[in-house]
């Protein structure tokens, strides 16, 4: 039977999307028995492969039993090139030319066959029934002439007896994450510190922008420390393999998009850690980029398409950062398009999600990486700077293929209304619908860091956290958003707080008992800071004992300060405080109007009869807080325990609370 | 026929309302025709006028073929108190007592008659049919012993043939309005500057708490120059009685809902203004205040009921402020209730609209000012301070009455998330619906100051600007903002511009193309300033010409520096020209991201094919525009018009901005 494919291709054109395919002939022909599938393609352009390279394919293998069971796969070798080239010859010479494509592998089929008009690339588009079995399945390639077969592994997917899809559970609010920056964690490896075929060999510890070797090795050593603290889960940036020529240590610049870097370690490595650190009930969440990649990708030698990147063939074009363009009723398409198309900066290309062979890679990529892994998470990189219709598509099949899942997106935006539009739930007046879980919460971050350096005036310094959360009605779904005092792209917290450590308890006692998913950086538990500058490298800053020959080790807690084993142990007591904590976890939230007098936060969060009353004191002054203005959630209570100082509370007509300090009170009868 | 109310009254009891019949069994007795109607009252306990007053009816008057036909009148007098004190002495002996009321009018039926549980006050309900005609309605008074009669006016409404209650337009975005604090503006009668029998009898120019004198006439006398200006209305501050002890000019502290300040002058001379005002195309837009009056109202020394004013028996409770309570998923009953029920100052009651007797009151007192006066508009003081529920019925009532009105709201609040709450038309999660159509937008007036005064950062000092209004689409209508640089609530707009006269033409630039109702304070035009201090009395400063002695006369235009002349015309100009440009009046905006780079705000407004295209340029640099980047708008456009220069741009490849400076662009074809 032959079937003409022509109509689907025009169909993609008229969606506005750039054909992969040239020819106006696309066959594919296949056997009546439904195995092995061909496929021709007559081409009529090939332009020529311009770099020496072998065997590529991707994604590298894939599993039966998947929900996402139709795979596209990027073909790319030295031998497709060789073929591609005679096959262009013989077209010029005006000869009969075809190249055939067969995977002769039982209950999968060879759906679709696409030559890009570009590079040596070949697509193949394959459907894996569910009656298919794990195996090595060949796809042959002929031209007539010449005739090659490549080998691709079809996995079982390692799942307990008894546990499905549903059974991946990703993060949520009774999680508190642990963000680690793996360049400058622990060094576990020292053999991998300088990997000398790559581009940047520098290993330099004083140099902020260099390598320092931390690893995947340094982080396995310390999953008990982390969850000693009490966090339930870690993100890691980005370890995939950043072959850049400087300051690759960061890792969002992206040269292949299935390898882990091997100053990190390998793929191998990678899994072992997620394995490890779920063991001991902690989950890993995998810092993923489909914005841009990094300018040493091996693609950007030979693109596969005219529109793979944004701005491919167009003059250097930086995003606008605009992130409001799509709630503005007012904006321009000028600016909708610069915010997605345009780079973000020179070394890092924009990749291009309309493309829609783009499109199934990064989807197919990071379904690859959950499978592959066993993760429990993914923090999405710049979220709006990708095609909005893409990210949809993205999440929803990721939520899809697992539906407990979770991902949390970094909209940086101070406006809530604007960050809303991307949550999952949220009704948009464009008809947006996302399927994105978790939002990073940076207006709260602000509010908070704010309210604790910024003098007093008439109203309470807590009066901008509390006007922020009141806006909470803007979102789907508040509990879910993802609530932090710093990260990697900005000044320490103890440094934003003015290494005041009054106000540091203050803010980790709002973050451990606020609604939503907290979120802390590595080394804020020991009042980490950046003294000298905002840069990110210098914010980035080593932790202490990562290095056998630091002179302080933190982990083993040698050679802290006074202050940092306070900082330690309150963080440490409040986390493991929460573990236990279903009222805090998912109990509903109250707050009371702050007053310029007092200067006291108080809220509550409640779950049934029970409830935990907060109070932040920023005062100078020790308050004497009445407690008849509580009465509509204390209920008449008498007592209640102090879960910080573990003194009880009288509730009965006032209570003092110190100066400069918080109070979380388990709420008694 | 007798019928027992009984009821009636346990329902009302049941909603919370404190009732004011005390007697467990009213009676309206009614004669078999229709009229006359008497009412009886068997009361229990009422207190002692505490105090010699004469008689009050409340409202005054009333009128026929109103869609409001049910009035609740408030009768108060003398004779009253002591028909109540007799009524008293008997019941106390256990004699029979009874109160009879009667109104023997054709068409007008008495519906209820409440007696007051504290004071000497009666209410009474009557519903004037659509047949009932004009004239003196007597209302009988009887306790069997005693008999007296008031006598009522039902007037007519004055109505040019074929006006209909459609035809009374109320402001909207085609207009522009001036603010004027009545007392600092002009002085156009000097008998009424001081009224002996007024509690505050200061008139002292050189105190800025005391009254300075300006008056109706001084208003009356400079309509034409407001009109030559280019406004077509004019926003007054309320010029009710404030027969207070002290800073009595302000107007906020009511003593008497239906009268006219004498030092302002008479209600005909209110009357006589606004008929004046409207022949020459000005609108009168009335400042109200519905939630609370001046401590020496004459109700205060003897308050009909225990809740007529929030807080009545308790002791003093401020509001707390907190205008985001009522979208905050988290807010307490208690925030919310002192947001509406805690007290502005300790010298203003607040009103309890809760009480249906006070809301009635209210609700009648707007409407019959609007009829009485021929208004165009309400400028509704501290709008979330009131009970939310009455506000929506007043403006409710009043937009029923007068289809086409406006009312604009005092909505002070940062975040366009919570202020668009209150907006007729916004779906709220709550399921409050408002019938405000207007809300004074204070985040733009904030925004357009910040981009005009802060040091530029990385971003475009025009980004707070853009960024704001990218949230527009959180109001139900963002056309029908009022939008201001100033008004008598904060320092004037040149202090807060730093007395720049380029920032200053930006600034009325953007105020007179933006969306929404421009609204100017007097003064602005010739860059009134508050130097000294950020007090109120100070920013209220007199308009120089307002009084004979006055060295300067801006009305004339004598005594002028150049820079207030230069402002003054260009004000001018861009209202007189914005009068006839139907496409700012009603156009669509459309806005392009700003960037630090040129600092210039570029945006449009367009109707159908035509646009005008506004340059804010607050670089010191002169930009260089290159007009491809505006190409989805211009649509090819070759040349355009600076309706500030009168210039011709060329729009074909690029054109000059010239430093911190405004265009706005006609443009052609």
């Amino acid at each position: 039977m032959v079937e003409t494919l022509h109509a689907t291709s025009l169909q993609e054109v008229k969606r506005g999307y750039r054909m992969l395919i040239t020819s106006p002939t696309i066959k594919i022909a296949r056997t009546q028995s439904k195995k092995p599938n061909t496929a021709k393609a007559a081409i009529t352009k090939v332009s020529l492969l311009s770099s020496e390279d072998s065997l590529r394919i991707e994604p590298p293998n894939w599993w039966i039993d998947m929900a996402h069971n139709t795979v596209e796969l990027l073909v790319r070798s030295t031998k497709i090139k060789t073929m591609l080239q005679t096959y262009r010859q013989k077209r010029l010479a005006e000869e009969a030319a075809s190249i055939e494509v067969s995977i002769p592998y039982p209950d999968v089929v060879l759906k679709k066959v696409n030559i890009s008009e570009r590079g040596a690339y070949i697509f193949l588009t394959l459907e894996i029934k569910s009656t298919a079995e794990a195996g090595t399945m060949p796809i042959n390639f002929s031209d007539g002439t010449t005739r090659f077969t490549y080998e691709y592994p079809l996995f079982a997917r390692i799942m307990p007896k008894g546990f499905s899809m549903k059974d991946v559970k990703g993060f949520t609010s009774a999680d508190a994450m642990y963000l680690i920056t793996p360049d400058r964690f622990a060094n576990g490896d020292e053999s991998n510190d300088k990997i000398p075929t790559m581009r940047d060999t520098v290993l330099n510890r004083k140099d902020k922008d260099a390598r320092h070797g931390g690893d995947i090795a340094g982080i396995r050593k310390r999953l008990r420390y982390i969850k000693d603290l009490g966090f339930t889960s870690i993100w890691i940036c980005p370890m995939l393999e950043n072959n850049m020529t400087q300051t690759s240590y960061h890792g969002y610049a992206i040269t292949d998009f299935y390898k882990i870097d091997p100053r990190f370690g390998t793929n191998e490595d990678y899994k072992a850690l997620c394995t490890e650190a779920n063991k001991i009930g902690l989950k890993i969440i995998n810092d993923m980029v489909v914005n841009h990649c990094g300018l040493e990708h091996w693609w950007m030698k030979e693109l596969p398409a005219d529109d793979w990147i944004n701005f491919q063939s167009q003059p250097y074009t930086e995003t606008n950062h605009q992130k409001s363009v799509f709630v503005d009723p007012y904006a321009t398409e000028l600016d909708k398009k610069n915010l997605t198309e345009g780079w973000f900066v020179p070394t890092m290309p924009d990749l291009n999600q309309r493309n829609p062979n783009m499109a199934r890679y990064l989807i197919q990529n990071s379904i690859w990486w959950i499978e592959y892994a066993g993760l429990s998470g993914i923090r999405m990189d710049t979220y709006p700077y990708s095609d909005k219709t893409f990210m949809a598509n993205w999440s929803k099949a990721i939520m899809t293929e697992y539906p407990n899942f979770n991902i949390v997106g970094e909209i940086w935006h101070k406006e809530p209304s604007v960050t809303a539009y991307w949550q999952r739930g949220k009704v948009n007046s464009d008809g947006y619908e996302s399927h994105l879980k978790t939002l990073m919460d940076f207006a709260l971050q602000r509010a908070v860091v704010q309210a604790l350096t910024e003098p007093r005036s008439y109203e309470s310094s807590w009066q901008r956290v509390y006007e922020l959360l009141a806006q909470d009605f803007l979102y789907a779904n508040p509990q879910d958003m993802l609530i932090f005092l710093d990260n990697h792209d900005m000044s320490r917290v103890f440094t934003q707080l003015k290494e005041n450590l009054q106000s540091y308890k203050l803010a980790i006692t709002l973050l451990l008992t606020m609604r939503g998913i907290p979120q802390v950086y590595y080394g804020t538990e020991i009042l980490q800071v950046n003294r000298q500058s905002e840069d990110h490298g210098v914010i980035r800053g080593d932790f202490p004992g990562g290095w056998k020959q630091d002179a302080v080790n933190a982990f083993e807690g040698k050679g802290l300060t006074t202050a940092q084993k306070e900082a330690r142990d309150f963080l440490k007591r409040l986390l493991n405080w929460r573990k236990n904590q279903l009222i805090v976890q998912q109990g509903r939230f109250m707050h009371f109007a702050p007053s310029a007098k007092d200067d006291c936060y108080v809220y509550f969060r409640y779950l049934g009869k029970k409830s935990v009353m907060v109070v932040l004191n920023n005062h100078e002054q020790v308050a004497a807080l009445q407690t008849d203005r509580f009465a509509e959630i204390l209920k008449g209570a008498k007592t209640g325990k102090d879960v910080l100082s573990g003194k009880t509370v009288n509730l009965i007509n006032e209570f003092e609370v110190p100066a400069k300090s918080a109070m979380v009170i388990e709420v008694g009868e």
